[in-house]
C-alpha cells in the first residue's frame, strides 16, 4: 500500500525472500501444526501463492519506519530480521483478510490471478487456509519475540489490529446490504468509520507500531502519531476510491469497479450530499448495476457535480492539515517517519 | 461434548449465564471493535445464536476439572470466575469453528437450527462473524489473565489448540475430496489423524489444560496425561461415528447422515479393511449417495462385516488400555479428572 525508499535496493528484497522463506519452512514444520504430507504439499503452494503476490510495502514499511526511529541506515543483522519479521506479520494478515474478504464480496480476481478460492480444488478450503496463515503469525510471534519487554504489547497490537479489521469488514458488509435497498444509507460518517477500521489502522498505524515496539518505546506516547496515521491512511482510500473512476488504468494497472459493486465509495457519499432530488434519482437507478449505460449516467454525474475538483480540494485541504499535524509532533523521528510516509502518497496517480 | 458433574446443578447455570453476559457485554463496548449501533446490534444476536446453542459441557468440563485439582467442591468466587471464563473462551472458539465447518460443508442444520450462514441476510458475513468471535477471545485472554504467571502459556495453549484444529480441518477438507475420487485414500492413519486434531484436541485436553494452569501447575509435567485425552478423544468420535449409524436417533437426537456425505467415518474405514474384493465393489457404488437404497446397502454391509461386534471390541480394548494409562499417572488428581471424564463417556448412547 504505502511505497518506501528501501523498495529499490535488490540486496533488500533477497533478504526479504530469504526470511520469508525460512517463516514458511517453520510453519511446514511447525510440531504445533502437525501437518503430514498431503498437507505439506498445500500449504506450500497455498502460502506462496497468497502471500508473495503483493507488493511487500508492509514489510518495507516497517524496515523503513524502524531505521528512521533508530536513526540508522542499516539496521544489524538481529534487528533487521525482528524488523522483516514483524512486515512478514502484517503481509501474512492482510492475506488472511484478502483470502476471506474476497470469499465475502464474491470477487473474481486479485493482484492479477483468479482469487484463492477461484483455483480448482480450493473452493471454500480457503477459508480454513486462511485461519492457517491467522495462526502462523500468532506462532511466530510467540515463538520469536518470546521474553522480550515488549512481547506482550505486541501481542495486543495485533489483536487490536483484527479487532478493527473484522469490525470495519462488519460494518462494510451490513451497509452494503442496507445500501443496496436504500442508498442513502451510505454518508460520510460510516464511510470513515469502514475506512478507518478496514484500512487505515493495519495499513499504515501497524507498521509504524510494530517499528516503535522494536525500537523500544511505548506506544502509549504515540496516541497523537496514531491518530495521524490513522488521518493519512483515509486519505490513502479516498484516493484510491477516485483512482476508481477517474486513474489512468495504464498507470493504476486496474479497471475500476466500484460503481458497478455498489461500493460505499467516497464519490457517492460526496454525490448523495451534492446533488438535487432530480440527481439523486439518477444515482438511485443508476447506481450498482454493470450494464455500461448505467455506470456511464453515474460517471456523468459525476463530473456534473464537480467530484474531481472537490477531490482536489479535499486533497489539499488534508495535506495541509496532516502537515499542521506532524509538526506538532515532539518527537523527531516521528515527524520523519510521519513525513515520509505522506510524502510517497501526496497526488499519487497509481 | 464430553458430560460433566456439574450439569445438574441449576445455581451453577445461572453463574455460567451471568458470566456469559458479562463477556458479551465487554465485547459489545470493547473500544477495540469500537462497534456503532448497526453492529452492536448484530454482534449482540450473533453471538446468543451461535455460542448459546451448545450445552455448555466445556465450561464445565474446566470448572470440575479445577475443582478435582484443587481439591475443592467449591472454588472461591474469584476461581470460580476466572475457571468459568476460560470454559466459555472454549465455547466461543468451538462457535467459531461450528460457524466455519458449516459453510465449508455446506451444511443446513446445527444445533436443531438452520446453521448461521443460513439464516436470512447473514450468509458469508458469517466467515467475518467467526473471526470476530475468535478476536474476542484474544481479548478476553490479554486482559484477563494480564500479569498472571501462567498467562503467556495460556495463549500458548489456545494458539497451538487452533493450529491443531486448522490442521485438523485441512487434512479432512482434502482427504474427503480425495476420496470422492479414490475411497481407499480412506484410512485408520488418516483417520485417527483428523479426529485427534480436530475433536481430541480440543473437547478433551484443552479444558484440563487450562484447569491444570489455572491450578499453577506446569503443563510439561503432564504430556501423558494429554496423550491420554488425545486418545480419550478419539475413542469419543469413533463412538460418535457408531452412533451417526447404529445408535437410537430417540436417545441421540439426531438422524446420521455419514454415509450419504461420504464422511471419512470408522466405520467405512473399517469396512474397507475388512472387505472382500466384491464387497468393496458394493462400497464404491454406493457410499456417498443420498439415494436411502444406496444408504441401505452400505448398512447392510456394515452388518454382514459385523462391525458393531469389531466396535464393542474396540470400545472394549480402549477402555482397557485408557484405565491402564490413566493408573500409571503419578499424581491423584489427574486420575481423578481422566476417570472422571472416561466414564462419563464409556458405553454411552447418545
Amino acid at each position: 500500500m504505502t511505497v518506501t525508499n528501501s523498495s529499490g535496493s535488490g540486496n533488500i528484497r533477497a533478504t526479504l525472500k530469504e526470511i520469508y522463506n525460512k517463516l514458511k519452512e517453520e510453519m511446514l514444520n511447525d510440531p504445533a501444526f502437525d501437518f503430514n504430507e498431503y498437507s505439506r504439499q498445500w500449504i506450500d503452494r497455498m502460502v506462496d501463492y497468497n502471500v508473495l503476490g503483493g507488493k511487500c510495502n508492509r514489510v518495507l514499511s516497517v524496515i523503513d519506519s524502524y531505521n528512521i526511529i533508530k536513526g540508522v541506515d542499516v539496521p544489524s543483522k538481529e534487528d533487521m530480521y525482528l524488523a522483516c519479521t514483524l512486515g512478514w506479520c502484517i503481509e501474512w494478515i492482510q492475506a488472511f483478510y484478502i483470502m476471506l474478504d474476497d470469499i465475502m464480496d464474491n470477487s473474481q480476481t486479485r493482484r492479477g490471478q483468479p482469487c484463492w478460492f477461484r483455483v480448482p480444488q480450493v473452493g471454500l478450503i480457503a477459508i480454513n487456509d486462511g485461519i492457517l496463515l491467522r495462526s502462523h503469525v500468532s506462532r511466530i510471534l510467540q515463538r520469536l519475540f518470546k521474553g522480550k519487554p515488549y512481547c506482550n504489547y505486541l501481542t495486543n497490537l495485533f489483536t487490536e489490529s483484527e479487532c478493527k479489521a473484522a469490525s470495519g469488514q462488519l460494518l462494510d458488509l451490513i451497509i452494503t446490504h442496507e445500501g443496496k435497498k436504500d442508498l442513502t444509507k451510505y454518508d460520510m460518517t460510516i464511510y470513515r468509520r469502514i475506512v478507518q477500521h478496514k484500512t487505515a489502522y493495519n495499513s499504515f498505524y501497524l507498521p509504524v507500531a510494530c517499528a516503535l515496539l522494536l525500537a523500544g518505546e511505548n506506544l502509549d506516547n504515540f496516541c497523537k502519531a496514531k491518530n495521524i496515521l490513522v488521518e493519512m491512511g483515509t486519505y490513502f482510500q479516498v484516493q484510491d476510491d477516485y483512482l476508481d473512476c477517474f486513474g489512468d488504468p495504464e498507470l493504476t494497472g486496474k479497471v475500476g469497479t466500484d460503481i458497478e459493486e455498489y461500493k460505499c465509495s467516497w464519490l457517492v457519499v460526496q454525490a448523495l450530499e451534492h446533488a438535487d432530488e432530480n440527481q439523486r434519482s439518477i444515482l438511485f437507478e443508476n447506481y450498482g448495476k454493470s450494464n455500461p449505460a448505467c455506470v456511464s449516467k453515474v460517471k456523468d454525474l459525476y463530473k456534473k457535480l464537480n467530484l474531481q475538483n472537490l477531490f482536489h480540494e479535499y486533497e489539499r485541504e488534508s495535506y495541509g492539515k496532516l502537515i499542521a499535524d506532524i509538526e506538532t509532533q515532539p518527537n523527531e523521528a516521528i515527524r520523519n517517519v510521519l513525513m515520509s510516509f505522506l510524502h510517497k502518497i501526496y497526488k499519487r496517480n497509481k
